[in-house]
């Protein structure tokens, strides 16, 4: 743990000529084993201008949330459903191809000739502000048992994001909210997640864990337990949330955070900030 | 079409007591037949405090990007899963239910158990500004042949939203882009898809019209066509977009489209944006 530490990452600006972009390029605390530095290649597209690590990585087939709303993880990013070995439609065998005028492989039906697609997934939750604390849940449910995380879990088709981190939160913490703001958009390519985070307060002073959790508490900023975090997502954000309290104010993020290939994925640090835009 | 009237659009603050929250309560130009008075219940989160509309709808089977990087529409809200018949894995028929620890029906397989989710997808694109003027494409193919769009289509797996972005743009509109910032997330909870659109500049002035596309031309602002949009999303989009320019800076926004049941997908102005945030 090198909490204590201030640990430069290699933030890749994606517009540095531009006014409105403005790279944050430290990140403080909480982090450690952060590649420094990322490949700089992409082999999809020749235009993509900027630094991008995760083309490099080999499949990485665990998801670090799985076992939230949606059990199933997804599938590698190079698989882009080559793992949907039978058609949800007709219950045919597939066959793994390029459809025409498409460039990449899917699962097209053998039977009915329909293509299931597999997209990337949006994780939705809250970081809760009380008392200049912040709310988080010890998970009771694998992957991360007895780690601690915000309360997210997987967007419901019908819901906005808002509605989704707030069920979550109600569904993990017993805890009503109150949305304030988006704070961070973080995707994860390497495992076809992104993670939207909104900033929010308790709308009375009651929360209680719900059937996925063992617990949930308040931590005050220095007490927030960065060596015993659930997931790279919840490191990443709680640090910006950190950052930006010094500052007296909170931001709005995005960034892409590519995990290293290899990895375990309960190990949360091996990971690199690629990119980070703030406002 | 209203283009000259400023119309007011219903937008309920999700935290009027905060300083962070910022509500735009109007909206200019472009939108007709705009529900000004959106339901304010919700039957899914009690604890879901704001005005939100959709659940009252029906299913709305069509989505408006259909054709676009991939081309099965999602299923509707209310469906979760419930159209697929067989399990993906093993071929077996599915059986839809809410599995043990759930509160939501799903497909589940009759021999191997495993659970088919399905979860919102995530629309990628960009606003490009060139010289005063914005980049649309004008679409070949359906839904929504020959009207005008930003381009923008499914994210993939592996792919960050900048990434996907920038490769739809190269696909569609032939033209090298720099991303400049996030401008718009967009949930339109009815379909099932989050829009999320970045401001972008030309890395060169070429661009040319890719398959998808009969035509892609820079328009100045006064001249964008607003009655011949594709969708729902590029009519708020560019909205959005003048209005900040008239302010003099882009801003960065997140909004909750609720389209209305039981219109065609190919009317884009009949919807309610019921939450906007805004930075």
């Amino acid at each position: 743990m090198l909490k204590a530490m201030q640990m430069l990452i290699s933030t890749s600006s994606f517009s540095s000529s531009s006014h409105r972009f403005r790279p944050s390029v430290h990140i403080y605390g909480g982090f450690s084993s952060i590649s420094l530095h990322p490949s700089h290649s992409s082999s999809v597209n020749p235009y993509f201008h900027a630094a991008h690590a995760s083309r490099r990585f080999t499949p990485f087939r665990s998801s670090s949330i799985r076992s939230q709303s949606n059990a199933t993880p997804p599938p590698p990013p190079s698989d882009r459903g080559c793992s949907i070995k039978f058609c949800q439609w007709c219950g045919a065998a597939t066959k793994h191809e390029i459809p025409y005028g498409d460039d990449k492989p899917r699962a097209v039906c053998t039977n009915c000739g329909k293509i299931a697609y597999q997209n990337p997934k949006m994780v939705v939750g809250c970081l809760i502000e009380h008392e200049n604390k912040v709310l988080l849940c010890k998970r009771k449910i694998e992957p991360s048992y007895g780690l601690w995380t915000l309360p997210a879990g997987y967007m419901e088709l019908g819901e906005s994001a808002i509605e989704g981190a707030v069920r979550e939160t109600w569904e993990e913490a017993g805890a009503k909210v109150e949305v304030l703001s988006p704070f961070t958009q973080l995707d994860i390519p390497l495992i076809g997640q992104t993670y939207i985070i909104f900033l929010a307060k308790l709308k009375d002073s009651h929360f209680s864990p719900g059937p996925e959790s063992l617990e949930c508490r308040l931590f005050a900023h220095a007490d927030i337990p960065f060596d015993s975090l659930a997931f790279s997502s919840m490191l990443v954000t709680l640090n910006l949330y950190i950052e930006d309290m010094k500052r007296g104010a909170a931001g709005i993020h995005y960034g892409i955070i590519n995990k290293r290939p290899g990895t375990s994925p309960s190990d949360i640090h091996d990971f690199s900030l690629d990119y980070h835009w703030m406002r």
